[in-house]
């Protein structure tokens, strides 16, 4: 399945150079590639070797372009062309899958009331309860759940043993990994003398368009209202999301991030793995955190926050960790040396 | 389906003051309410919008009713107006899902030698393995996994897709959400030379009456012994309890808490997310951990502990990492002022 | 079903001293065990204990055997009791675990094109994609879904509800708990004006002989290459492994550790729970990370590493995490106090 390449400037933008009726088959890094392969260079320090690749065209920038004189295949010229070879990729990935058949597996279970489209594909031991809508393209692999009055956009893939719980939606073109849950209930509960009486989870989740959640994250129903996230999302794996939570637009959070119920957190902000944030605070459009840092208060102004106890030989941790622990008599010294000199200086 | 106020308080208590023909068809937050709903003020704050409230009914404590003249509505006085609210919730709540009819789906597996009552819900695509009792009352939703002797107690709920292995139990009244995995094995390894020679798990997990346990939550059998949960205990989402935990009545974790092998955890004690407990330790009853502490020590005093790096900026960061990564240096520089100081002083 | 001595010794080497046809049922602690029990003696503190026990025989290193003279029981010396202990407690374990017939339950789905070995146990609801490979003896639990053209070497355990995605292998005698998904999309996407575009994640994960991976673990396929897991290898529940790392042989880790992508982690380490390896970082082989540190460079030298700030009484912690926030203010200060005591020494 080799594609001209005039046919992938047609489909994706950017400027060709060279023969259009040259063909690939798919794409590989730099050092990889052979005559039969698309690359890219994204990164101006490797030119040098993006030079020297035997790929039969170089996705490049202007100025890489420019820069470089001596490579003899043909070239694609973007702006930005690291998310290029993403949409190349894209693309050959499309033709290397093998297609489900529309319709549903023998095993699968779907209520009278469901109503699942019929280019719906829908894998074995599938359960879709009462009133779910599946809309066109979707494909709900083996194992599946499906809660009731749940409604899954155009085009969104389940993979297998995903658990889309009742009254959640999502919009089109998301992905869900294995073993995610959605809309299991919240953490809600009050305080009767020393025992926890549940408050019901009444809310749901709402999953805008272009949503990709990983394998294992969890993301809770609403206590009253519903949780949001909004288009363009994308959560890593192993990701807790409480109740109430609002996620801003195309934010990307890394793997065993935690956000704690309630918090509202902007657009365009990236969690690093294992970063945390407490509940009900805001967090501002265009703020990161980096991995590991606990979030305990709201942040208003965009920048990079950190948290992290600096790593170190275990014998040199705990010489520092012990005068953590007694920084405020540190301080009572300094303040002593302080006070001393100034009487002596007197 | 709405309910008189009459009705309400004859099955939670409180004292009412108003129209007990009066009905009310749902709950609904103080700004929201309308002359439907039951409200509820627990925070004394809230005193003038709770005044204004559209709802046809206000529970509130004492001091509230007291402090508030101006309210048309009825009242519900009672001594925890939140947790009045967690019960009026619930009632609603119970009121509002539809119930399955008890029985078996044709899908679900269940062995001969299993017990289910008549009385139980079992969904589609569960499986229910030898010697299997599931008691009276009890739902085990799509997807389910009942390993052998397992026992279900009266009540208890298993949302889609929780997995229960061999011979742990659960009490009455239980709920264990999605993709949680009850009774893995334990994580126990000789070393031999290098390699890991595996410890077979043969405890398993108890788990007491009234327990919730979050979607995605691991809790792993005991090496010989049971790893033991109390009644009452609550669990938020992607929680992991080692083999061989104790965790006392109770006590309450939130989202993506760690409990090391073999720690014994007291009653009442709360664990904010993200917090991590390590192995082989005691903690007393009423300790409090903060959200991201790591507890590293056994701790024998009730009280709130705390052990997080403050966040800032990034590059505010970086300078007092290098700080704390020097600290013993600038212990050494102190101790030399002191010398100094001293010497100069004589 | 009780063994004789003689029997076990014959299987497991060491040497016995005492009559080779007295027979044990089980192993038990030095304190529980009775006539019936086998027991074992892996901390020389417990001596005095290990010569009190009422087990018929137990197992000691050479040391322990010399230091131990009233012992009535037989022996069993060994270098290594504790792994002694563990083959003992694991041929225990075989003997008591009933078996299940080889063969697919009837609500197993196998597509016709993949092989299953004959004598491999296939669960019920099981789903296995069109060219899968399951060798023989292998266990394969109810609710698993194995993808596409994916390996199953001999004598390897699927617990119920594992997800083992398309291309995947695992080799001999591995054991995989329940709710782990192996070979979801690994978190990769260019950036376009904002939003976040899909890389592919076309690699696989390819893991070694004799690995065992917990509950709810997740491990991401590779964007090109492959994420390799080496023989050996030992991942406790909730780790979630990036895309592209590769993790060398008898390396383990506690649970709810994270590996952020491309991470190159040397084989004999151990990982602390809830430890976190930042992607591309490359640590030696005998790296072990305390638990709770975040790792964020590349470690070259094996040893002890830790970065956990310490716990304390809150109000104690709010004092010194205002101190660290200001550290740099307060090396100011000393540097102020050295230059005054330079001035008033001249």
């Amino acid at each position: 399945m080799s594609t001209r390449l005039g046919d992938l400037v047609e489909r994706l933008g950017g400027r060709l150079i060279g023969n259009a009726d040259q063909t690939v088959v798919g794409i590989a890094p730099l050092s990889d590639a052979d005559s039969s392969h698309i690359t890219f260079l994204s990164n101006p320090k490797l030119r040098t070797q993006a030079a020297q690749t035997k790929a039969a065209c170089l996705i490049l920038s202007e100025k890489d372009h420019e820069a470089i004189a001596d490579f003899a295949g043909a070239r694609i010229v973007t702006a930005n062309p690291y998310a290029y070879f993403a949409h190349v990729a894209q693309f050959f990935a499309t033709l290397h899958t093998p297609a489900r058949s529309p319709g549903a597996h023998a095993t699968a279970v779907i209520s009278p009331s469901a109503r699942v489209a019929a280019s719906a594909v829908v894998g074995a031991h599938v359960f879709i309860d009462d009133g779910a809508v599946v809309e066109d393209d979707c494909t709900i692999e083996a194992g599946c759940v499906l809660g009731r009055n749940v409604r899954v956009g155009k085009g969104t893939l389940f993979h297998p043993r995903v658990t889309f719980l009742d009254g959640c939606s999502i919009g089109q073109r998301g992905i869900i990994h294995s073993g995610a849950v959605i809309g299991a209930d919240g953490f809600g509960f009050a305080n009767e003398s020393g025992k926890w009486v549940k408050i019901p989870q009444t809310g749901a989740v709402r999953i805008g368009d272009d949503v990709e959640i990983g394998a294992n994250t969890t993301i809770d129903r609403g206590a009253l209202a519903d949780t949001i996230i909004e288009e363009g999302v994308k959560l890593d794996n192993q990701i807790q999301i409480g109740h109430n939570c609002h996620i801003g637009a195309h934010t990307a959070m890394a793997g065993c991030v935690g956000v704690a119920g309630s918090a509202i957190i902007g657009k365009y902000c990236t969690f690093g793995g294992a970063a945390m944030i407490l509940g009900h605070l805001t967090i501002a459009d265009k703020v990161h955190i980096s991995s590991g840092s606990l979030v305990s208060r709201s942040i208003s102004e965009p920048g990079q926050y950190t948290g992290i106890y600096p790593l170190a030989k275990n014998a040199d941790w705990e010489k520092s960790a012990v005068i953590v622990r007694n920084l405020s008599s540190m301080r009572e010294k300094i303040r002593d040396l302080e006070k001393t000199i100034q009487s002596l200086g007197e």
